[in-house]
């Protein structure tokens, strides 16, 4: 793979595929100083060049007339959710390097289908913008949970109902909040970060049970509340918690580990408590009297762990950049991905895991059925009539 | 019932019915100046008057013998958590007016059987000592939620994580921990607490679905972690999590309304946010353009509530002296009674539905069957081989 990488050189030239509000945001940043090792080379867009006067590079319709007119060395995808696993599948095909925005697909069935695809070419470089990863307080709280710091995990939350949305945010467009358009909501939209962030930190989950709220709080059709019972592979127990009604929401993920815990909120302070022994070595070694004298609170617990924290200005910009970045030096020296493409999988199953147990009142292993998914999502679909149905 | 009440005359001459730990808590709040309306007049107990130096009254073997021998007016019952239903029963037979400890039972048919006994005696008042209740923050914000000021509850999870019990607490009693002995694990008799409080404020569960560990992080039977989803009568959605085994553990309640929202942590302090008018009317009102900039967090959401801190300091001795001073206030003025005893059952429901889920993996009713409760308590006990099966 490395060997695949020499045939970059600085900058790598980069296409903005869908140009969008976000379209219009990753090229600003990739043009910006902030991406010295990327240029803007190109947009693939069907409208016209004179539709984007302020970006200074050729206009094409498709990915293919990249390649065939050499415009672009690697692209990254912003179009529609729905559109996300047909645009890298095309891309693989045609050798170009791919960064997806999230979420990586909307339903399960398309992440099985991108897999195979994925799968047929292992030398295109596949990302995915996760852009929190990128920040200074989530890589450190991951790169300490990976190495063991936090222990076993047992238990977590994440609340993600910092999302607050007004009745007209979801009139802007006819897609939004919509089955057909969007096919989901908080989950998709708004608090799909969270779910990447949480399973990047917490490993695949293996069930889910939720209570979701569809239209709960607004005149949508789509979920504008989630409250979800997870149980991780590890055996770890997680709550999931989002909103767009809450005015004064929370962003609040907990990590409590054999030998730790970390407090995350407002993605970027993080207060870290280390025990000076593991979690059961401290309980087996306390003395019967100094136990029976534990409930009054007399006992200072204090002792028994060092806190911490961690903190550094959240920049949505320097996120973004830093995501650009890291995909340019993944191209050119090989560096390891912050987001493979495919792990953008494990949120989207898990969203739709969700989904189906506020449908099903039951239960719902991540393993669910992908036909049975697509069934529901087209039978809403169909309910709402205003979009086609999806395959 | 005032009527009834009129042949008391302050002070109220209390029995303690059960003289272990919590016991001798109860008679020396009794016993000092902080209850001027009550005055301790006898123990009950299997064990002779020598037994209790530090208490200069008569100790009789039963309550049967209080009346008897006239030497009290109402009882307080702190025997084991199995038989507070029966000695309840008893009191209330022999016309004692009767305060007990958390919890009111251990499983549900015994407080449906104590629901029958005490339709039979409605004129012998009845309480549960549920000491927070009587803490200034948590009756105030009960007061708010009672009367509207957060309008509809959306969404509420209470934390009760601050009950860190190291091995040789459980090690220090053969009952401790067992479903024979005790029943139940953080939920019978840690965080009862908790349940009381969450039921009082939130109302009745219709459904739970819970993931329960049972000995996950102590070498125990019965359970140490609790991660339940709660669906409430009235349509909003809960969560509650309790552990023994959280070192730095958390105590942190939150409540969300249609007019505003309470976070209550460490039972000694609550912020309360409250909405300039009902959120969805908020919603509403925002025109296009600017719920076009809210999710570019550039549009000052604060304006839309203010901010309020309610704080208290926390004295068990002070909220069990308030519990025995409105008991006594009941008895004497037919002041309202901070918890009426049979009000102790939802919790004690909940706590019950909670393993069944944990155990058939599946969301229960809060009308489950108590015989098929109980058979799965009994299953345990049985297993245990410790202690007698439970009728």
């Amino acid at each position: 793979m490395l060997g695949g990488m020499a045939r970059y050189t600085a900058p790598i030239r980069m296409a903005v595929v869908g140009v969008g509000a976000q379209g219009r945001t990753l090229a600003s940043r990739i043009v910006s100083d902030d991406v010295p090792a990327m240029t803007l080379s190109a947009l693939v867009s069907s409208r016209p060049r004179e539709a984007f006067p302020e970006f200074d590079v050729p206009t094409v319709p498709t990915m293919a007339d990249l390649v065939a007119r050499d415009l672009a060395d690697a692209v990254v995808i912003c179009v529609p959710h729905y559109e996300h696993p047909a645009f890298v599948a095309d891309a693989l095909r045609l050798g170009l390097p791919v960064l997806v925005d999230k979420p990586l697909a909307v339903y399960s069935a398309q992440v099985a289908r991108l897999e195979r695809i994925v799968r047929q070419h292992p030398d295109v470089p596949f990302g995915l913008i996760a852009n929190f990863r990128a920040h200074p307080v989530w890589s450190e709280v991951h790169r300490r949970v990976a190495a063991g710091d936090l222990g076993d995990l047992r238990r977590t939350s994440f609340t993600a109902t910092r999302y607050w949305r007004p009745r007209r945010y979801f009139e802007q467009a006819p897609w939004r909040a919509t089955w057909g358009g969007e096919g989901g909501g908080v989950l998709v939209n708004q608090a799909a970060h969270q779910l990447d962030l949480w399973t990047w930190l917490c490993g695949k989950p293996a069930a889910v049970f939720a209570y979701v709220g569809f239209g709960f709080r607004r005149d949508i059709a789509v979920e504008d509340e989630v409250t979800a019972l997870v149980r991780f592979e590890s055996g770890a127990r997680g709550v999931f918690v989002a909103a767009t009604h809450e005015l004064d929401g929370l962003d609040r993920l907990e990590l409590l580990g054999d030998r730790g815990k970390v407090v995350l909120t407002n993605s970027d302070r993080a207060e870290v408590v280390t025990y000076v022994k593991p979690e059961q070595q401290l309980s087996d070694e306390m003395s019967m009297e100094v136990a029976a004298r534990v409930f009054t609170q007399t006992v200072p617990l204090g002792d028994l762990y060092t806190t911490e924290t961690l903190a550094a200005p959240l920049s949505h910009a320097g996120m973004l950049a830093a995501v650009l970045d890291n995909f340019a030096a993944h191209l050119l020296r090989g560096e390891p991905l912050l987001a493979p493409g495919l792990e953008g999988g494990t949120s989207v199953r898990l969203a739709n895991a969700i989904r189906l147990s506020g449908w099903t009142g039951r239960e719902v292993p991540l393993d669910f059925d992908d036909d049975v998914y697509l069934a529901e999502l087209n039978a809403r679909i169909r309910a709402e009539g205003q979009f086609p149905e999806r395959p």
